[in-house]
């Protein structure tokens, strides 16, 4: 049997933090009518309300130390303040959202993170993701959208990154769903030649990865991402994509070569 | 065919500005074993995060004026903190909580107030209520728990009085199920001698209400209050108790007299 194509969206503080561009996303994403799920990330607003309250924000290896203050306040602005807002100009788009964190429904279960040298706080690393409430939204016709919020067996609410969350949702999701991950960030693709923007490379095997490190067309942060991506793909999900968030309908339309798609052979 | 009971909670400042209150409250609404909804306000915690931004909270005729930064306030405190807290708390006492506000799957429908005098800002008077939305979360056992946010059709979030909310999603719930309601205020139960607080009036029928009014029974703030009571029964609901948050599992397993329950002949 075919499955149906469900496609999970994440967005990060390139698309969050900018208003005007937030909004014509949003209509964008609205204007897809296949199944949807939107991942954010929370953007700069956390550290400035941290920083208008006081609270110093800790960073080590790239990654937010989120203290006791922390954690009240990324549940305050990715829960609230980012994910309504999301919600709320969704709706106005006829795109009936329904925002989530981690805690409804028990949506994303988690662990503390266990780190040999650095404690990272309410920091949490995800163990499952429940799928049938995904499942009964999205056969109902809503577009679930998800912070970055997760929680432990005990109630303990837990910063998350994004990225995992969408790549741990979109594996959730692939046993009933051909699933396409799309990951938005600040490029419109990979690019074969790091100083030129138009090199972007259509679509990358995941057989052909290790090569394309080996040759360092692959480097830097983008190491890691890649190898997340590989292992999405080699669990089950169908395709992912790297792209930026102007070119999502396009993209869906399958209009045009825009992005970076990764596949299996 | 009989209808099936559902519970509609409402809980204010005096739960939830109350941490270890708090918990035992939503340890006992977890034994609950019939479906409910849980409906919470804001309590102080919005007025004390603007006062450290340094935002100021005016209020006229009890109610707040919601200006711009003052929506992005309640939105982060009441459907962000407050209410995520709220779910993961359940979820440790094994309630399978979702938490919503009215923006979420258009669950609180409303506009923004249009008032002769005064000019409320960012407030919402509700229209209707996604009341299948409701029903299905119900359906799959879980507890629905929502923030006293509104949103208009055109996506403009909204301040939304919490009791109103409750008393409108009972009525919207009351075609599915037989609905009893429970405003949890500071007091075990209205009372016949304002200076006895043993003295609850244990139940009241809506067409004797005038009478206790005019009898002056039912004094001040509590008239508007008795009076949505009054309405909401007769357009459905069939009872509203008043009653102490921490009498709430008694008064579910009807194990004595806590509250003061209202209903029709």
């Amino acid at each position: 049997m075919n499955k149906e194509t469900l496609l999970v969206i994440k967005i990060g503080g390139n698309v969050i933090d900018n208003e005007s561009f937030l909004d014509s996303f949003l209509k964008d994403l609205s204007a897809i009518q296949q199944p949807k799920i939107l991942v954010h990330g929370g953007g700069k607003l956390a550290t400035q309300l941290s920083a208008k309250l006081g609270i110093e924000t800790q960073i080590i290896d790239g990654r937010r130390i989120t203290d006791a203050e922390t954690i009240k306040i990324v549940t305050m602005v990715y829960a609230g303040l980012v994910n309504k807002n999301i919600v709320a100009k969704l709706q106005a788009n006829s795109c009936n959202a329904v925002g989530l964190s981690g805690a409804d429904a028990q949506l994303i279960q988690a662990h503390k993170r266990n780190h040999p040298t650095i404690d990272f706080g309410f920091v949490g690393d995800i163990d499952t993701v429940n799928h049938q409430f995904l499942q009964t939204l999205i056969a109902d016709k809503y577009t679930p959208v998800i912070a970055p919020i997760s929680m432990d067996k005990n109630g303990l609410l837990l910063n998350t990154n994004a990225d995992t969350i969408a790549s741990s949702v979109a594996l959730a999701m692939s046993s009933a769903f051909k699933v396409k991950l799309f990951y938005c960030f600040e490029k419109k693709g990979l690019l074969s030649n790091v100083n030129d923007e138009k090199s972007i490379i259509s679509s990358i095997k995941i057989n052909d990865i290790q090569q394309m490190i080996d040759n360092k067309v692959i480097i830097d942060g983008m190491i890691p991402k890649v190898q997340n991506i590989k292992y999405a793909i080699q669990q089950g999900v169908d395709s992912v994509c790297l792209c930026h968030a102007s070119n999502l309908l396009d993209i869906s339309r399958e209009s045009g070569i825009f992005g970076t798609t990764f596949y299996n052979e």
